[in-house]
């Protein structure tokens, strides 16, 4: 009864597992940064001026659901190449975590 | 003989270590995103449907140099509050790691 059970939850493809992702897009290094370049002189005015190498990027938080780890990364591979970071100037990567089981 | 050498290191204050900081800037949980609202509304409309919560922040890597990890973590702190993030709506969080021994 239980492998019943366990096989019909296999076959069944409308499961899906909802992941929370952490993408971290960052300019390439051969490109200026002028944000960082500001940001470092800001912080030289205020007296931290043993900072270097400032560079900024952007953080972004979101949830998806997907069949399984490999769907969900093929697909927030091509998001980040689509809209959330410009291949040309920057990089990008990201962390996957599951976080439950959605119907 | 030795024991001189490492006396006198210790009392030394100009030798500094360098640390590579990571730091994330997020919204507060209760402030609204517009800027993640639209870019879940622009993946929407390609087809991306299946991505919700998404919040946008700001992601900053530099270099300092500090005496030891606690001094360095007081000026990311300092920095973080003063200028990077804004405390009234934004939160902040860092991951700090020594990358080798400054002059």
């Amino acid at each position: 009864m239980i492998r019943v059970e366990s096989k019909r939850r296999d076959r069944n493809p409308t499961v899906t597992q909802t992941y929370q992702a952490k993408i971290y897009v960052t300019l390439r290094p051969s490109v200026l940064d002028p944000a960082g370049t500001a940001v470092q002189s800001g912080l030289s005015h205020m007296g931290h001026d043993n900072v270097e190498k400032i560079r900024i990027g952007k953080y972004v938080e979101l949830t998806l659901t997907a069949a399984d780890t490999r769907a969900a990364e093929t697909q927030l591979d091509q998001m980040c190449d689509q809209l959330l970071a410009n291949p040309v100037i920057e990089n990008y990567r990201f962390e996957l975590e599951p976080v439950g089981v959605a119907a």
